[in-house]
């Protein structure tokens, strides 16, 4: 199963993923989630805003016990972030009929759309269309780098555009949704865990800044005449390092675009996007606010603009203190968790499992809002993740998929 | 006549122009130059390497007296930069018919090919091939960003590819080239003067800085455990402008390319580009290279790796003094000089023709080595360059073109 989808959007070159949503590297990946299913007998339903569903049992009976993730891409992204939940889940299922269980609530697994968001700008888009916290109409306004408006792609790739928007009476059908995940940080390494259950993710967003300065000769400009953005974006980057470190948070410059970007020539614009998340609304709020002070004040020294707008946000998510319980329960005890993201202390190796933390943004958490939901993380040695770096050992991948049969056995069968 | 030039290549979103070398921009601009030659009965001649010749007299008699610039651009460059010059001498060779000059010395207008090294990489092609300066073979491996090699372009606009190469029979047979250029910085604005005279372009040089990180998760990995490439970077930019500060010399990192260049990925690569000149040998090799050890000391600090590749260099160009001279006395008078890139203090308003540095390279640079060349500048009030604010006053232009009139009476003409 895992050898079949590897090659699928695999870059020959950097020997990452480019499964960007709507292209022809996510249309493989959606056959490949289509045959898994009917291999298994399972009943394929895409729903109005194209995510995958492979139902055992009746899709349109109450109270279904859901599984899942996304099978999209960072660019360059590793094997793992998504693929491991949609295979686990897979796996998952076989194990619970090699075991003989009997289904007593409805079943589905799930590949959830665009979750990372790499070629539109926003992510969770498949979760946020479907659970109202992105409207049609805002989605109409989402383009990828081209100019291609996410409803075209969709509608190229043979979907049609005007089904899209909010979906409750499908949501309402879930009694509840267990998303898998490799874990994107080191705290279950650093414990000793194989798997962990999530507790909360912490607040994040995207803030768009653009440096404007004024296209120069590199050659002929006095240093005195100059007004250079991109050394008002140097000292912007390294202050952002600086604020996050003071509260314990994370602030990163990953994506930067600049204009005329000539060898010879001074920018006329630096646009940066910084990615900032931290355990708690207030202190992400004085983390972005301090880093665009200082901003601010560079640009005020260097005579250069700023413009900084928030592009897409998303509060903390505390999963559903009840379902985590139970889980934990299942999976047959307790370690002491930790807060944050790799920064966590989940305990000491020894039997139970741990609750931790994550910065990390997932279709999971989007749900929280309308679904009782759940995340287990599967270690990750090296705590790389968005890299083709990105690895689970297959021992751990395998006590991935036993914890995820016993829970959803524990929630799904009598 | 400027008229007609204005539109080509311009972009309707930046208003700046992207006429690269052998794109359909560039030949619509080839087709206006040949138009102004069939316009005044002078005879086109394209060379083994592109170079359009506008020729009055015999092209293959000794001692021609030739005028002119190029006509690409930078990305989003100004509408002065290569096309004052090239129009300048057409306006100059009207001024002359006007006048009843008669020509005693065969004479032409030049437009050398892919001057701004926009799409390949490297300045001056043209005039490089031409010159020697740049071989064949060499040329054969300048690829454009999609791929493109440089031949392959140059076939694709109709050019023989096999044809490229030096070409000093026709160079030998030129004696004197005069280039017009708008200034591109402030000594003449300084100085109160529309037009002056070069001595000397600065040695300048472009180099990549490669800095090498580890790509993964913005959201997930702590602090500690990155090796961002891009705080390499950022210091990396900081320490060149305060390099350049103390020695008087100029640095700028105008261009940027990062991978993965997700807005939740800490980079793998981010490649920038260094624009570095100075006024001698010995200043730009001591502030190339107190940047490159403040990158690396940084990069050991932050765990990055860095990879610094010299990509084109060009010693200091002395123009030939005598011909200087001569123009100085055929525009009625000398002014005091200065030396540097728009730090020049070419002295008081008043009668004569001040001389002056620059930072910029030149096709008229390039030939220096090969034949008797001079430059003159015409004063730009902003000093803006490389940037669709890039202007010269239309008085200015009108003494440029008188000015370049007179120089080229006296040199070509009893």
């Amino acid at each position: 199963m895992w050898r079949e989808l590897a090659p699928l959007g695999r870059h020959p070159g950097s020997g990452g993923y480019r499964r960007y949503a709507w292209t022809g590297a996510d249309r493989e990946c959606r056959a490949w989630f289509q045959e898994q299913a009917e291999a298994r007998g399972l009943t394929l339903d895409t729903d109005r805003n194209g995510n995958q569903w492979a139902w055992y049992g009746d899709p349109l009976a109450p109270d279904a016990v859901v599984t899942g993730s996304h099978l999209d891409s960072v660019p360059d992204g590793g094997a793992f972030d998504g693929p491991l939940g949609v295979v686990s889940a897979f796996a998952a299922f076989d194990e619970l009929r090699s075991r003989g269980a009997e289904f007593t609530r409805p079943f589905a697994i799930t590949n959830f759309g665009d979750e990372e968001g790499a070629r539109f700008g926003l992510a969770c888009v498949g979760s946020r269309l479907a659970s109202g916290q992105l409207t049609a109409d805002r989605a109409r306004l989402l383009r990828d780098q081209d100019g291609v408006p996410l409803h075209r792609a969709m509608e190229a790739a043979g979907h049609d555009p005007d089904a899209i928007g909010a979906d409750p009476e499908r949501l309402g059908r879930i009694g509840a949704f267990v998303e898998l995940h490799v874990e994107q940080g080191r705290a279950l390494d650093i414990g000793g865990h194989p798997v962990g259950v999530a507790s909360a993710i912490w607040p994040h967003g995207r803030w768009r800044f653009d440096f404007r300065g004024e296209a120069n000769h590199a050659g002929t400009t006095r240093l005195a005449d100059r007004r250079d953005p991109m050394l008002t974006y140097a000292e912007t980057v390294l202050a952002a390092r600086r604020e996050a470190e003071l509260v314990g948070g994370l602030a990163t410059f990953g994506k930067v675009a600049v204009e005329p970007n000539g060898v010879n020539a001074i920018p006329s614009l630096v646009r940066a996007w910084l990615d900032s998340r931290a355990a708690d609304q207030s202190t992400l709020d004085a983390l972005v606010g301090a880093v665009e002070q200082a901003a601010r004040e560079y640009a005020d020294k260097a005579g250069t603009g700023l413009d900084v707008v928030r592009e897409s946000f998303t509060p903390v998510v505390e999963f559903r203190h009840a379902l985590r319980d139970e889980i934990r329960r299942l999976l047959g005890g307790e370690a002491p968790g930790g807060p944050g993201p790799g920064g966590g202390t989940p305990g000491g190796p020894g039997p139970g499992v741990p609750v931790l933390g994550t910065g990390a943004g997932h279709d999971a958490g989007i749900l929280s809002a309308s679904v009782p939901t759940a995340m287990l993380f599967v270690r990750n040695p090296t705590g790389v993740s968005h890299s083709p770096a990105e690895h689970a050992t297959e021992d751990d991948c395998v006590a991935g998929v036993l914890a995820l049969a016993d829970v959803l056995e524990g929630l799904a069968c009598s």
